[in-house]
């Protein structure tokens, strides 16, 4: 039995650093793991900045609420459920995310949280665990689902490689070339095939 | 973190095999664990009925579609979902279960399969581990999860034990009464309650 395990931002939501960056006009948000490659030291800068600017987990989630997902996602997601369980394994924070999950229908999400002060400082960040996108697909193959993997970023791949199907959704050029063993797509019609393909060729009973 | 799972029918939905033998008349479709004990020689003796009154999958999801989850749920699982996680861990068969989960909003469901033959008939069914909720709360263990789980019945006692917190909904008095340390809720406010008091208090950042 299959399940889907896929990445949220990009496949179907807008990256919320970079949107956070864009409407609070603060351009160093936009710094990702391209720019600085250390996870820790990137986010410890971007809580310095929130706090510089007071920006408290309300605002960021007033911003976060203009967000919408990606055209055609809400239906993607309404498809997908029909057919298969799904999972979204995302490195963002649950405090982040849920303005979002809840505009695609609260599918199940595995990622990190926050820790905030009674005024609604962010204090720290708490991963749930180091490379937890793979672990989750390492855990539901223990609970004996095969697991196709959906991702667009560096960040996904040891997802994608350890599933027992990954496919590239939207990558850049760099990851695409880099990995090239993986099907791409660049839109859900494609997504759909690519899914329906594998769901209908189970023979694993 | 904490994740809730929790127990399907009993919890959110009515039971599926008691509601099939209501709406098919077929009296013996009620027998459940109580009566005969060995899981394998139930399904294979409700697979029997269902091939000697020629009911095929198709005939069962017409049935299973005119049931309603049970009053509350779809308001008590939204409310779920926009707080916490939750995985639904259940006995029965995704094939059973997919009309149900469609007015539920789409939980993710970790279930069983069946094998159904070109003419709908249901040939084989097959579990998909076994102890198969209790494995699901050790693997959300492995992530770093602490696990709620809900359950009302014999078959949701080993998810319970294992998990961070188990709480009793609505369980017949002969598991009350002989698992007396779990909390018991018979409805879906005092099991906000509870959920609530558990998430309120997590001290694990």
């Amino acid at each position: 039995m299959y399940i889907v395990c896929a990445d949220m931002e990009g496949v179907f939501t807008p990256e919320i650093w970079i949107n956070m960056a864009e409407k609070t006009g603060i351009e160093e948000l936009r710094l990702t793991t391209r720019d600085i490659s250390d996870y820790d030291v990137l986010m410890r800068k971007r809580l310095k900045i929130l706090k510089t600017n007071k920006l408290t987990i309300h605002d960021i989630q007033s911003v976060i609420q203009t967000m919408a997902p990606l055209d055609g996602a809400v239906e993607f997601i309404e498809w997908l459920r029909s057919r298969i369980q799904v999972i979204i394994l995302s490195d963002t924070f649950v405090e982040f995310a849920a303005p979002l999950m809840q505009k695609l229908g609260w599918p199940t999400l595995f990622c990190h949280h926050l820790t905030i002060d009674p005024n609604g400082t962010i204090t720290n960040y708490n991963l749930r665990q180091t490379d937890s996108k793979r672990n989750a697909v390492i855990s539901m193959q223990n609970l004996n689902f095969k697991v196709i993997a959906i991702g667009d970023s560096y960040n996904d791949i040891t997802m994608l490689q350890k599933a027992d199907r990954g496919i590239l959704f939207s990558p850049p050029d760099t990851v695409k070339n880099e990995y090239p063993d993986f099907p791409v797509s660049y839109n859900y019609v494609d997504l759909k095939t690519i899914i329906t393909d594998i769901i209908q060729n189970d023979t694993n009973e």
